[in-house]
């Protein structure tokens, strides 16, 4: 793909009220005749060329002589005539961008996984859009549904929701589509995704390794598929080992410090408090390792996640972590070879987890 | 803004080499003339109204009785119908959507500031469409430029270059400009900026009130504004308080840990080491705390930006902070205020730091 995705315009934009030029009088450059922006009618008639001529210039095509396409540079150059994207999109199938709706712009995690995208599409000549759902499936869609209007290649989805059927015209209509970090609700589609369950059940074997019996779990909101297979996972290894779960081990909810805070303190609490913690993810460990911070009694903790400095702590965290590079590459790659043609069967795709031991988690039981 | 962004569209994308949709035979929708998208034609031929009708009722606009309406999106929920924001953009001036460039997806700092200008956007019912220049001039022109190809409404831009001047017909033309955490380049432009040079004096300065003379800066690379004016803030608090500063106390680079860690280990070594290091960014703080905690001797530190988990460590980390959530929400703000016309006259606004003592800046030296 030629770089010369700047070069381009249409009319100006208009005031809705007025339908008047949004740009003052006093700053239109006098020589264009569509307002402010030039056309590619005005580079022609600077060049003195036809406007097929100057359209093949600007969109790389053959036909142009050397002379000629100099003149018609020149003319873009002195006039800072610039492509409308919107516009050639009308004309072809392919606008080389790419739609990626996740979660949290602010949270580490999405943040690694999201640059793997970009990276993916930079190499492929694609511009990475991206948006936010913040957990609602309502936002999720409206932003999903955006970026087709806007003509996205393909779409990278970290659903909110659960179900995904508003997309299908969207993909029958040929937009690329793959999930990950939790799978697609209700279509068939390519989905990445973490190994969940056998993450936080290896995390758990880990404490019931090293001794304990009664832990608790803090964990997203049981809606959210990687909470629930995360809790799953627990009970899992819980069941193996033989031990009744309680349900005041238990807590899923919203991961602000203030929810985190009083789940963590009420399991810690009372004359049979439980001896370590797994954390559901990485916002909830944030708060979980204050809170035992600011105990007396050791406590062990195993978390989901890898956090920055988390290794020095002291003692260092110990970690389930998952690889938010590999899962945004292999999905950006996924995204690509449907654009190409090459994939047509959706599937499931899963990342392997990995255990790294550094202190917290192999604490023993303070009784 | 009506929330019906998600109905609309026009005819299917094809195939560039073959001219033929790229959707296979079998997934067509028998009902639609036009490939696979249903058109607001066949909306007004199944609702069996005119296509001004259907159009009315897309773009929200009067003039249709609740019966006809009902009947049109009845046809455009059966047909699926979804409306070409490509194609709407050509007949009004806005498409309601803010592009922001920054440098890194994956850097906590940018995460946060971005995560304030899309709630800002959303207030607005603006669409946030964000990309990394990671910190290369050539990306960040390409990315804005295209960003205004697509004709967004404001562009908020990090700049990784010094050189604005390629913005200046966008700017003409009416999309509203904002530049965020270092200034734009030879033009003039709405800039929000932390008060890089006085944080780094009063983190210094604070350094030297606990009795450090030989203290070391570590920073980003020096043609990035931030790095150089703290470096200027560095060399103004030794000057007051008269100390020569030697060039092997200074490394200014990329904030890769391998370089940070050279820089680290060489200003710790020999006879006369520095008792306390002033880090630069987040990125560079992350390095420089692993060598410091590798050492045997105690060396202060404080930090320009704060860290998730940076009050935890052993001591807890000084760190002068900046207030990434304002310096975005104050952008995408000054932003909308361009758009609905009340602001004119570009300006400079400072964000204040917060230098927050936690311990590792409070250390006394080791000699």
């Amino acid at each position: 793909m030629r770089n010369i995705l700047w070069k381009a315009c249409v009319t100006a934009p208009v005031d809705d009220r007025t339908g008047h030029s949004i740009v003052p009088e006093t700053q239109r450059r006098p020589e264009n005749r569509y307002g402010n922006r030039p056309t590619m009618k005005d580079v022609a008639a600077r060049a003195g060329v036809g406007l097929k001529t100057v359209s093949r210039v600007v969109n790389g095509e053959p036909g142009v002589t050397p002379e000629t396409e100099r003149r018609v540079q020149e003319a873009i150059d002195a006039l800072g005539f610039r492509r409308n994207d919107s516009a050639r999109v009308l004309r072809k199938g392919r606008t080389a961008s790419i739609g990626l709706v996740l979660e949290d712009l602010a949270d580490p995690f999405y943040g690694q996984l999201s640059r793997a995208v970009e990276e993916v599409a930079r190499a492929h000549g694609a511009l990475l859009i991206n948006g936010s759902s913040a957990e609602d499936p309502d936002r999720e869609q409206e932003l999903a549904l955006a970026l087709c209007a806007r003509r996205v290649d393909g779409l990278v989805v970290i659903p909110a929701g659960d179900d995904h059927r508003y997309l299908e015209p969207e993909i029958k209509a040929g937009v690329a589509t793959v999930f990950v970090d939790r799978p697609a609700g209700r279509i068939d589609a390519d989905c990445v995704l973490s190994d969940n369950f056998g993450g936080a059940r290896e995390g758990v074997a880990h404490l019931l390794a090293h001794g304990h019996r009664r832990i608790g779990f803090i964990g997203d909101m049981p809606r959210i598929h990687t909470a629930a297979e995360r809790l799953r996972g627990y009970r899992a290894a819980m069941e193996e080992a033989g031990i009744p779960v309680e349900d005041a081990w238990m807590s899923l909810g919203a991961t602000d410090p203030v929810r985190v805070r009083r789940a963590a303190e009420e399991m810690l609490a009372g004359p049979a408090p439980v001896t370590a913690v797994f954390s559901g993810n990485n916002r909830v460990t944030v708060t979980v390792i204050r809170v035992l911070a600011e105990q007396t009694r050791r406590t062990a903790l195993v978390a989901f996640d890898d956090l920055e400095l988390a290794d020095l702590l002291q003692p260092g965290v110990t970690v389930v972590a998952q690889d938010a590079a590999t899962l945004g590459r292999t999905a950006a790659e996924r995204l690509f070879r449907q654009l190409d043609g090459t994939l047509l069967v959706p599937e499931r795709i899963e990342v392997p987890i990995r255990l790294v031991a550094r202190g917290s988690g192999e604490l023993p039981p303070a009784d």
